[in-house]
């Protein structure tokens, strides 16, 4: 079989960076395009020397460089507006794009200019673009695979790292119709210092972020707004996103990767806590990257650092029929990278799991 | 001036080592009596090289050592059961306790029974405690150093610390009667690995503790009973403790000392951002050892590190009308010894910053 | 092809589970028996989370059982004096033995016994045992594996950690004759963790390790004979290894994995930078797994944590003549059970990175 | 007592930082000014939030201010070439000054000028400057306290963290003539990322310091120059400070404070190890800030970490006749602000320990 030419525009940020390494070892995409910034020109085993065999002599180009051009696949691990222009013009030349920025998380464009208080410079785009959540969308990726087939390039926005374990922690319970509409959900993130991204500041300095812990991005962060679409899809009777009395709370924590979200959600009804395990395992039974653990055993980020997979669980306290629904991930792999990679097999009618068995390190 | 006799039950746990520190310092406290178990006979500074200069040739002594009747103040360093023995044996001679355990965090002693699954041995003096909060107690520790002027010992029961974190975090709001009756509020808490105590379990050695994020302790938590107990103190209009719908989860991350509670509070009516920031600042205005941050302003847990502060601050979502309410502490410092010896400083009217004035590490 | 079959003595300590991760991934190995002391019976993937889709269901056997029998190579990971107990009773069945303990790391039984101060049981197999340390000892591994061919099983004493690493940083200075005979040779290792067990002990305890630095073992800890017995192989005219005078320091620092190994060489005459960098890429020309890095750029741990990977390289400062040689590996991967795989692939006559190809993450 | 008026020159660095933190709690030192760069003009307590208590409303003001010229003593926490030019215009006001860049560390122009290649515009400062390391400088410290009583203002050098840390692991074995001269000097460093600096920089990232151990500034150091100054004074057969064959390699690993040095001396004659230790605790009698463990203890940086404190101690091995002596100090600490701190309360006649009691957290 002919490898899928691939290129990773943004390679030396930490979410391209996680890409050049998953696909250096994946047995079908073949990189062969690799952009930067200001270190175009420098050879990335040189820039990071983990990746020295992997890319031996291969040097970082710019982020225009026609290379791109040969691509069956570009990723885009890039901020938010230069995601939509990198888009634009791949598309047009009928190539695919896994975006990893925010500029197609959102059909609704409004929605998205008020976010992120930008104009979209691709509406259309943004209208048709599939939301890259596998495990909650994995139809929409399929009917995309489908019309890539036929010549549409497919369009994916990835979910961001927060959202993807929001997602994840919630699904079952919110697909099932469990929640109390109208009540506040409460969504409490912990996450490692990769998600403050690459750029050394005063923050991501190892003495800040060493030994503390802190919030960050209150009271109203933007992640808030894509977790609550992706609720109110789950389950329409809670109403719109706009509706749904939402609260989210991210917290900085000194480690390299691992996020946790823990959601709490008050239910509509009784529900036994074996009951409501059931309901988990049997809504991702089909998700061969995400974990039901066995009931009352909570997920640990350590256990999916690393790697693609999600660890999940859900609790409920009898006395006040508020469920504790967690997620774990790296932030960097189901939330970021090897999301989009598992998107991008979906894409190209692989198992979505391929070249994705990497196992965490123990310990 | 007489230097007040003191001595420490269980000096050789984290909180018991971290009181031997404080109270080595102390301009007005002399330790007189260090208890251990197994490492009765060793010496202080053997077991911790930091002691050394402090307690140089100063030897453990068993937790019934004699030297404890000779005590104008014992802390009581140890697990929940412990205390209330430890505690009895020493009011009846007259000797003040600063009880660490959980035996006197309840004056409701069917409460207490029903939270530990155990049997309460000395439900009298559970009934008289006070309970060691001093922010949100402080009249009733004035009025208990009146009556141990008068003859009668006085005994504490101090705060946890997820507690007093979740308590600081909250009380101007629901002392000013904010919070929306009957929603479900919830207290997620982000605590370093002394919080798990210094016992060598797989769960904290190092290299499963390190690179990781996870809840535990769910889905209701021992702690739960007891936050619920003082904001139903707090803003009775709220209702009974048992009436509260609050969710409480713990979480470990990879550091020392340092606890976050992130507290969600629906609000009854609108408030201002402004508005709310001057309430807390007016309720912590003769509190020195809490610092209410500038508006928008976030605590970290690093300030506060080592040290007896904490550090607070609140912010509204108008949209949701959610607060969220943040106070980081040293789970060890403000959140164990250095609370206790707070109290025990208004138990024997001092001033109650006296001896705790260090200043955390930048960084 | 028939898969290899596998069994792992010691699956549950940190290189054990290393074993069982790595081997999970390989194409040739298949994994038949785990085996556990105390936590026989228990499931693979409930002790460790991370291994549960590898493992699924495959439960943890008692260190005796049977199917250990139907073995092709058993992988040995378990504390000095119990490898040589199942080598001997896994020789004598036919089933080559790659052995992680001390206990087959000296042809000298004499020195093994000094040194560990216990009597070896088998010393026909020590005499016959080859030096797992597949760089330097890369012919004598082809030699078993034809030896295997004819139907003598392999016996493989693995080497540790510190010393893969002090070998791996100073080979070919030594290999080229470069150093002063004579001269007092130091070796500072500096270490994660991992290095110190699985046991959760005081010294383990998150709270200990963590944001310390300490040395430990001093005056004279057990590795240096062995590197003492690897320099002198490789440089005979230092003397015998008991001659060399050689100065080792091992360090814990709070990481999970990583290994650093310093070495200070004092040169027999005067050499260039550039000449020296040379000799290095010429060693290990054809080793896939060691990197020397570009002249001037010094060897980090993450760049080969969770991977198979050493990296190398050596400056000299031409005032003093000493060099320093440096060489960074992960103590669980290249320092224990990664090795060992290289040194199975090596017995079974596959390319020796098989199945090794895992990168570090970046960060 | 009229309180000592002190200003801080660079108040923003983390020496700086430190500096603030002491003199805060100091009884007889006033700070009464706090310079920067870019920050002047931001309040301290804004900067830093652990500081807010201590320095409410202190407003940071630029380096040249004039403040500065009614302080007692100035502390300069600024690279090389600032120092000098600071205290050359405080010196001649009658102003004492005590330096913590490296420009007053050498009485020899020639070879601070080799060693930092750049040119000293104060060379006569320079050559009656004290080398600030009060265990082996007592004298001429308090001979310059007794020259600034007489109005001649003092201008102190203050050691560096490592040259520190070498400088109290052999002054004892040196200053008795065991060490064997010729022979090559080893000098391994291991430090916290404060040493690295405040700056934000790739290197300092939290993500890439973290889960990492490295070597760097190989192959020749400038501390080395400045450890081998120190050792010739400590042991003049020796030989001259450019004589000494020293090796010297510091080393990068993931916590905030912490410093050991571990020196390899070989030893001119064989000693008992209980010998080597009494030599030791007889150095360090009158030395209230170090403590020489007891024989067989090693020391551990936690134990001196927020402190001014070191921990000494020292093994023999008596096949090689090689010592291994060991400090552990704060390397911001004894390593920086501390000692400076030290140097001042000797310049002023106040006992060397005064404001410096701090206690280690533990943990």
């Amino acid at each position: 079989m002919d490898a899928i030419r691939a290129g990773i525009i943004g390679a030396t940020g930490f979410a391209g960076a996680e890409l050049a390494r998953l696909l250096a070892l994946h047995p079908r995409f073949e990189v062969i395009a690799l952009t930067a910034g200001a270190e175009a020109g420098m050879e990335m085993g040189a820039l990071y020397p983990a990746l020295e065999h992997a890319y031996r002599g291969v040097q970082l180009v710019p982020h225009h460089h026609e290379s791109l051009f040969s691509c069956d696949v570009v990723f885009t691990a890039v901020p938010h507006t230069a995601g939509m222009q990198h888009a634009a013009r791949l598309i047009e030349r009928g190539i695919s794009v896994i975006d990893l920025s925010a500029d197609f998380r959102f059909n609704d464009v409004d929605r998205y200019e008020r976010t992120y208080e930008v104009s979209h410079t691709a509406p259309q785009l943004a209208r048709r673009a599939v939301y890259g959540q596998p495990e909650t969308m994995r139809e929409r990726l399929h009917e995309a695979a489908r019309e890539r087939e036929n010549g549409m390039p497919a369009l994916v926005g990835c979910a961001g790292c927060y959202v993807t374990a929001s997602i994840l922690a919630a699904a079952p319970a919110l697909a099932a119709g469990l929640v109390e509409p109208c009540a506040p959900l409460v969504v409490d993130g912990v996450s490692g210092v990769t998600g403050a991204g690459r750029k050394a500041t005063a923050r991501t300095h190892f003495c800040t972020a060493n030994e503390n812990i802190e919030a960050y991005g209150l009271p109203a962060h933007r992640h808030a707004p894509e977790i609550a679409q992706a609720y109110s899809r789950l389950m329409p009777s809670l109403g719109s996103a706009e509706d749904i009395r939402l609260a989210f709370a991210p917290h900085l924590v000194p480690l390299n990767r691992g996020l946790l979200a823990t959601v709490h959600l008050p239910l509509a009804t009784d529900i036994d806590p074996a009951e409501l395990h059931a309901t988990y395992c049997s809504f991702f039974s089909d998700s061969p990257l995400v974990t039901v653990l066995d009931q009352d055993v909570l997920p640990k980020t350590a256990a999916v650092a690393g790697t693609a997979y999600a660890q999940v669980n859900a609790t409920v306290d009898k006395r006040t029929r508020i469920a504790c629904a967690l997620c774990a991930i790296d932030n960097l792999g189901k939330g970021a990278a090897a999301q989009a990679v598992q998107c991008a097999n979906l894409i190209f009618e692989l198992p979505e799991n391929t070249g994705l068995d990497a196992i965490a390190c123990i310990p």
